[in-house]
């Protein structure tokens, strides 16, 4: 195909420094909790066909989504993420806008009329907004299950709690990002079990046939921010209330192959090279080897120290989410501060903590945990 | 600041051939509708940062939103948005997810009560999908002008349709993409003008103060998808519904900067670039300029052979989309594959209007338009 000359645009260029992709790209080890960390061969793909997706002439980001090539990019990232979960037929995996904070209005949206009852565990303040969402929708909000005696550092006991027989679903948040508290079975349920696994899908193999209804913001393990990804049993599909806007009907994007409206392309562009690197990396099975192994590593180093502390309840700690503190609180800036120029990045805690928090997501290799628990080892050695 | 070694990831690399970014991209001449081309000076300037952005050893995708750097980024992109639009005081600017079709439910959302009345203009496919989503949300919709009598090829002329008095806004679409029939005036209104800009915003000056509400989807002047932009005077917050959905309320939004959740944060980042880059191309009147000529151009070419054919009303053409047809619609489909081998890509027709379609953004110069129309003329002289 021949190509138009590289015709001038009105503005030649933006100010900018002139970088050589030859060399090789300077990266830190960020620890943010989200959005986070990617996997540095998917940016680098990105980066060199920014300006020229497999051969077209354009960006990912500038062809149609109804075009064959985008068609056919979403539809090789759908069937990645299906082969990598193994998510049984009846099934409906959709990319949606808003990410999972959309999603808290979009459930009770899509699966209950007015006054109907649903239940919630609430393990933290991601569960806390998820609940609060659902009760403008005017639904009636059980929580069948609090631990805020526990100061959110806790997953309530299997068959601890009971689930109202007309509960039109169970939800809960799999991994609570700030606490980093993370439920170490899959509760029983005998309502359809709805999900937020946003800080936490594709961290390691997962029953999906054991869901109803499984939500994720992509800004953690799946890509760049602005992408929600939604799997969802056929069954619960089809009684959207008629107010539902249509963006967020789950039937009618499902019908729409998610392309109802414009979809982010290239936040499904990423996840369909970041879903090829999980699979080229040894798909769940090895990425939960690796980020048990990463886990425990900083939970031994935190545990095997006077000067860090890690709150939350054994059987309930996070893989993906470790919050810390200081012995010393006054020396966090000084520890923040070391941590950075070691080229470590994006360790304070959450603002409602305080503390540190490190994010060791996929695509945080294990050589940055280890470069974690040095500097902590030796910062704790110079402060003794 | 000392990096961390660049460590191995788990898997190395994605099978792509190695690119060198000496190379002069191939680029093509692209006239889709959205997602649509960009400016070429912002892709490059993405890409050469994409792993490394302003020295911080992080891609702008894995910042934290709620970082300094970010924060700033954004502060940046919506303060340039409002030099380039001129915004006056008493409105906010709000980056949102869902594009403009999740703006038509939560419009009415925001600024109605169930049972209140609305009123839009009917021009088009999108003033169509906007009316139906506003029935939805249980507003009583006035159609207080529908072009349906000229097939959508006309605007209503000024005074000649009511707006009723106990209507909460009037909603019109400046520019219909599918069908080219943009506005050549704002429509007077007693009630507050709301707009879908989503094809047409920053393609020329405009007067901010005349609406109450402006909305884009970013991907056609503005960025890739997953963004909508909204321009809302501050007299319209604070009546949303309880039942809106928090990321579409825009009071909510705007008391946190748009960063109640996460925001599309690559989108903003491209929107800073691209603002960046049409101030440094002389802002809208410049832009206003280049696209009149352009739209000239090829208007000129279709209207100067009995080859080609446009059908719209000569006062509402659109100078960002450009329907045509050719006399003999069984030669499209060779229109279109020696337009394809000549490097002009996507001018396909919308699928419900068939023909072709030109859309002639900010970002295609006008050599494209004219590449273009030698082409058109080219094609017809070999079939005269």
């Amino acid at each position: 195909m021949a190509r138009a000359p590289n015709a001038p645009q009105q503005a030649d260029r933006i100010a900018a420094p002139a970088i050589s992709r030859e060399d090789v790209p300077v990266r830190v080890y960020n620890f943010s909790a989200g959005p986070a960390q990617m996997p540095l061969p998917v940016l680098e793909r990105a980066a060199s066909e920014l300006t020229d997706w497999a051969g077209s002439g354009m960006s990912v980001m500038e062809v149609s989504h109804r075009g064959k090539d985008f068609v056919a990019c979403a539809a090789d990232a759908e069937a990645a993420l299906r082969r990598i979960l193994a998510i049984p037929e009846g099934y409906r995996v959709l990319f949606l806008q808003g990410g999972a904070s959309a999603q808290f209005a979009a459930i009770p949206m899509n699966l209950t009329a007015s006054g109907e009852t649903v239940a919630y565990l609430n393990t933290g303040q991601w569960s806390a907004k998820a609940i609060a969402e659902a009760r403008a929708q005017e639904v009636e909000v059980v929580v069948a299950a609090d631990e805020a005696d526990s100061a959110y550092t806790t997953t309530p006991a299997p068959g601890s709690y009971e689930v109202p027989a007309e509960a039109r679903y169970l939800h809960y948040t799999p991994n609570e990002t700030i606490g980093g508290v993370e439920f170490p079975e899959i509760p029983q349920s005998h309502a359809p079990l709805v999900a937020d696994f946003s800080s936490s899908i594709l961290s390691r193999p997962l029953d999906v046939s054991r869901f109803g209804l499984i939500y994720a913001g992509a800004q953690k393990n799946m890509g760049p921010s602005g992408l929600a990804v939604v799997i969802v049993r056929e069954d619960l599909l089809g009684r959207a209330r008629p107010s539902t806007p249509s963006v967020l009907d789950y039937a009618r994007m499902a019908k729409a192959d998610s392309m109802l409206n414009t979809p982010p392309t290239f936040a499904v562009y990423l996840l369909g090279l970041i879903t090829h690197w999980i699979e080229e990396s040894g798909g769940l099975e090895a990425m939960g080897q690796r980020n048990q192994a990463k886990a425990a590593l900083l939970y031994q180093a935190i545990d095997g120290s006077d000067f860090y502390a890690n709150p939350v309840q054994e059987r309930s700690r996070s893989w993906m989410n470790v919050p810390f503190t200081l012995a010393d609180p006054s020396l966090d800036s000084e520890f923040l501060a070391g941590a950075q120029a070691a080229g470590l990045t994006n360790l304070k805690g959450h603002r409602s903590v305080g503390g540190m928090r490190a994010s060791i997501y996929n695509a945080m290799p294990i050589e940055g945990v280890r470069a974690l628990v040095d500097y902590m080892t030796e910062f704790e050695r110079t402060k003794a």
